[in-house]
């Protein structure tokens, strides 16, 4: 044992008291650590486990202490590890043998589980908030330009025309959807896991369901081991965040490509772009390319928190501790994404002229024409191969349908009638598409209508 | 050019094709895919954009398609793709221009969409069955052992003892959730994609809200361009699987390390395992390992989705043909995981006796010398310094806590009473937490009953 | 137990045998197989382990096996389970107790082993030379095109003019790293396991080095527990096929570009996209869209794995029998993309006077300006600043710097010469970009001069 | 726009520098930052593109701010982005034009690749030192134990007897190749960017080779547009990290089991640990626990930036500024690991005599029987088939293998000789297995022999 006798020594305590600390990550969670027990002693004490007077006391000083942490007047130490022991050992400090009674029927454990369920219920209000708001700002900038038209693409080619609206009322349903997954996922976490101890539940007479009922949880969770075990609540969340990237950084892209001088459909403000006065064409979407970037972390977080879940055996164990990691650096990043992309959305603008001329090639028709054809009785895939051959006409003579007669194009197509001439309209191609869910502009009006009474 | 020249030309079609067609996988769809049409061409018949006898005959000829597939009587070719042209194409063989209607006011882009949406929500109804099954006979088995006592794990560490049937218990809660989740994400693609046409809608006068009617969808979606973009089920599926994977691998984990010799918790049923007639002492836990193993699985096939759609355009891009891959492979292994794991746990037998023998140790019930000290009015942390004192003494006089006579247990615990000497019984441990979600025997057939109220 | 009781029975073998069952799949190891074996047998017979008539005998029958493998004629059964039974069961059905001994000093973990590493041995050869005729093919590619000209991007913004040539060579760079890291991997894995037995090696007198050197290894492995545990070089493979399906949706991403309506930087061969005779002016990229759909396995998988080896305590378990789906799934997904590849860049067109004409904007001389001020002596930022204000005098002005006098030039930048005016053309402005690396017409020939020299 | 007019104005241009900025974490490239600003000055000034005198004085400025960094003595803001403004302004705060000559062909994206490859450099010499040091301990520890015999596993079951040093020195193997693929990560991305500037190369008669000759990279890089938008070395890096977390996840596991009250093979040191005085049994194997959780951070920081990466046109763009927090946490948390773990495992304890007694059941000698019998001239299978028999033998008979007499073996083993009654010494089961790589005795000696040179 010689050759690494007193190497480690010296250096062992600070090394391994900074690895295993986590105060430095989870102090954020300080105010849910001490609502949590206040409810706990006031639990405690309507249970005449410890006195009224006590947990008058306790309620008091917690109090304090959450002051002097919101004021930075507080001192973290690594010593103590995490906030449950700062916050108590604090107390303790003021209140000596009373202050030790408010770890009576509580565990770490159990601590931490209710914490951060707290506070990741509150993350997730504020998420909700942010993603509502963010979607009224799309709704409103879809009213606002709900005439502007557009090429809308398949294969990144286009296909149909399109209004803009209805491209960006796209991404109003995937954040609804994703609104709608943050609600689940809340419903799931809203359960209280406090009272599950260390792992088997207390010897001593406690009532979950007050302090529940306290911390405004809709029930108690219903197995000690479990409470403790779990971290699906972080899972699902991260599934969700990940989920949201996704979306970001497809409208990102959309934004990104709108923005280069080929496609030249938007103009961001100055404020969400850097640009080079040496290059004036260069602008560069800056905002819109990091939020794509940190798209990536929301994903590279899910997958970490997978990854460490990953055939852990019951119940507790100490890897977990490294998920508040994960958690946060997620929930800050989809924050931050919502905290200037409605800005952007509002301040940028569309090139309206630009996107219609793009718009207005005839082939865009082509479906159009086909489903006139069908109108009249012709079968789907005969329509189809007349339009065909009418492009075919078209390509050989070196013309383009909407400068066909009507006997020209009966060469191709010899249902043709004279609505056919008018086909070739963008804003009338739009105007047909009144179907529902469709980029008809009633039906976008109807899409609008529907968004501003359900965010109102 | 020259030195190319050629030697693509006679292998490309060939290459090509195998490298575009999805056949190979999406034939499965096949179901789903005819119900959709049969759906579709009613309504265009009540919308007068088709005949009703060409329905009718569509209808039948659809029919005949399915039997000859369910039958394997049916010939798939890459050069036709995927499954819609597959049977489009068998249509219009028999039908000629009859059948050549099917594809009015439609896409292939929304057909897939619809198609897929139908058979998710069916293989989600098949994971409810599964899992709700897998719940029944966890909850068999905890009723069945109801009395066995075994130490609860914290750190890979005996922290307290609680029941085995808890410990299964603590598994149906995730499965449970698993199955909430699963009920979430099922309402969340209930929605019907058809009408949605390539991008834009249609301009023939559907009638969207009647098809989904007749599919059992709950609404139409509200917006072409997201119905034929989005991925979002598909995400929140694999998300969700990918949870279940974790809670199966941590349940495998717990079944691995019961069987090793060193536990010796268990033993499972001869056939989940491979023996050797060499070595009778091994008797390796494959199914229990294997799913370990696909548990991964199910985390690589969500990765592999949000890669595919990080940073996609809108609206429909090829790379999404791909997404099937991933969702077959997860849906595949889940339900194999789920096909053979309720056996394995219903003939998994334990070994109660041994179980109890390690759960025995007079320091698990440290906390309930703790906790009985805090009935006693003594505050917790001096509770447990007491407690410590006597931990101390015992190692010290090398005894141990339930060997002590009240005198010698007063020198460390001067408030301890009579009953302090009745608290090493493991059963009489377990039988104190009857707090709700505890270890106790009532709260533990409180769960069971609930569980089997609920499943019933 | 009623309740379940004789559920389970009836099926358990069945589906039991079907989830642990690998031959579905690890039947392509088959040659690797036999090639072990081979070389076992003819040690064992050197090491008179046995005799050398069996030796004879066993090889003569394992190449029959081989040959029937080969064409088809050899009937599977999951309940032999892998192809190491399948193999030796032939084998013992022929030749009885001679058979029998060829598993002597063996065991299916370090046969397996063995398999896997010859088997990826040839793989990496294979997608080494694929690699490299891709490389060639963009090498090609790069000369005859050696003088047209585009627009670079960052942040795809247009930034510098550049050879269209010189990006695609950025990607031959990016493939012969990815060659770099196959080559090492091939190193690493090119050690021979076997003889490491189950786990602690041979109690018979083996030559392992023989073998290593029959089986053309470059060496043995050092530790037994190792070589049946490790997965290292499937990890490693597939974190090097990861990394190569982000150079394929780089590139993807940038033909998807340059192929839409927008840019119309290149056209497509018909081979490699779908059109759409509605649509003329809609040419799919289908090829460039999958493979960027593609990629994202290769990272799947590359996760698959990782998660499936987390946490695994030594050595062998059965969650290992899982790894061949993720690395299959990996190398045939690359050795797909590398086979379509080539061809779609040998036949694309591009559209050279499009984009010099995208390119021919003055602004993207810009930096041209500050570093031929630079080289008159002004400092870079004083440099930035003059042409900064040049830059904005144009716009103020509604002109173009290539439309100024020299003397309306000094107006903004007084060290102004002659040479200023010149600045403007795009090929001049490539040609001055001689510095190693850059993009000017002779740097790029001495980087085409050395790829194909490397590459010959 | 009335509606959102005015919202965003004043919170904007904090949001936006607060998203975009980069300074909070780029910082800690600042030492290489100045490394590379010094030898690019150095080249300007021997190419005659700034003045000796410049080169000189910005030398000397730079060093001092250097100093001010080093020493905490200087102020970063959020306004000045990120290092390289923060240094380059701060120069030209003293130096006025002279500074400004600074970024005389240079632009930020070729500056900030080299800075990144400087950094990485250090760290992967770093972390090298750091694994090699850990081999070495390992490597020790082996040799001081080298004569402890336990259990060697597969499927966590007992397979075979090993040596615990075997079983260490399976992990010095892997931490091998560990530092094996760090080294080639080195060669690769010691290739020297500075002079692609923005994308395109230098216009100015630039010296890159004699750059990379003073910051001692082994060569340039071959294409400016490779060189800015490459991020392969840290994507080899991180993918090197994530399997070495695989490496460290095995052996935590492992030590976790160990420590378990079921295994109780090694007993950690306090320093490692937290224990609890209410529960003396309990001795949390936090530091193990903790790295296995951190393992998961590593393969999540991978997949981060794969999903990053994933779909980027070329070249360089905004996204990638992103990719240094995923490298700095994946290089911090190895780091971290590294420097807690080799103190663990030098003070670790081994219960030689527990082990032992685990490893000498006289089935895990079974192996040893077969093969002796294949020593005598039967065929493996048949020898295998004579062992089980003995096997069932022994079970039937309520006896044990080594409790026989030789007549009772030959029931069995007809061949069975004298040797075969001492067969079941763990000891002389271990020394047999002598082949290379093999647990024996002599074996794991010449292991060590082997890793001592070579760390030496």
């Amino acid at each position: 044992m010689a050759l690494w006798g007193g190497r480690f020594e010296e250096e062992t305590n600070r090394e391994v008291a900074k690895y295993t600390e986590s105060i430095s990550f989870d102090r954020r969670l300080f105010r849910h650590d001490i609502a949590g027990s206040i409810a706990h002693v006031h639990m405690l004490a309507r249970q005449n486990i410890i006195p009224q007077a006590t947990s008058e006391a306790i309620e008091r000083e917690l109090l304090k202490i959450r002051d002097r942490m919101e004021k930075g007047d507080f001192e973290y130490s690594i010593e103590l590890e995490d906030i449950h022991m700062h916050i108590e050992s604090a107390l303790i400090g003021v209140l000596g043998a009373e202050g030790a009674r408010v770890h009576s029927a509580r565990s770490r454990n159990d601590q931490v589980a209710v914490d951060v369920r707290l506070y990741l219920r509150d993350q997730i209000d504020l998420l909700l908030e942010k993603v509502e708001f963010f979607q009224k700002i799309l709704v409103e900038r879809a009213e606002t330009d709900k005439r502007a038209i557009m090429p809308g693409f398949t294969h990144l080619q286009h296909a149909q025309v399109v209004l803009f609206a209805h491209h960006l009322l796209a991404y109003v349903e995937m954040f609804g959807r994703d609104a709608e997954r943050l609600r689940d996922c809340r419903v799931r976490l809203n359960r209280m896991p406090l009272g599950a101890g260390a792992i088997a539940g207390s010897t001593l007479p406690i009532d979950r369901a007050s302090v529940a009922e306290e911390l405004h949880f809709a029930e108690v969770t219903r197995n000690s081991m479990d409470s403790v075990a779990d971290r699906d609540f972080a899972l699902e969340l991260l599934s969700d965040l990940a989920i949201f990237g996704i979306h970001i950084s497809r409208l990102s892209e959309d934004i990104i490509l709108w923005s280069s001088q080929e496609f030249d459909f938007v103009e961001l403000s100055d404020d969400y772009c850097t640009g080079s006065s040496l290059m004036p064409q260069k602008k560069n979407p800056d905002v819109a390319e990091l939020s794509r970037g940190k798209s990536a972390r929301l994903t590279g977080d899910l997958m970490t928190l997978l990854t460490m879940c990953k055939g852990l055996p019951l119940t507790y164990n100490r890897d977990l501790q490294e998920d508040k990691l994960a958690i946060f650096d997620a929930l800050d990043t989809a924050t931050a994404i919502l905290t200037v992309y409605p800005g952007m959305i509002a301040k940028m603008k569309i090139k309206a002229d630009h996107m219609r001329a793009r718009a207005a090639d005839p082939y865009l028709m082509a479906t159009d024409m086909a489903e006139e054809l069908v109108r009249l009785g012709v079968p789907f895939r005969t329509a189809h191969s007349r339009v065909g051959s009418l492009v075919k006409y078209c390509r050989e003579n070196n013309t383009s349908p909407e400068k066909l007669t009507l006997a020209q194009m009966r060469e191709s197509i010899p249902e043709a009638t004279e609505a056919f001439l008018n086909l070739f309209d963008p804003e009338a191609s739009v105007a047909k598409r009144e179907s529902e869910g469709g980029t008809g502009f009633r039906s976008v009006e109807r899409q609008i209508a529907y968004w501003k009474e359900r965010l109102a």
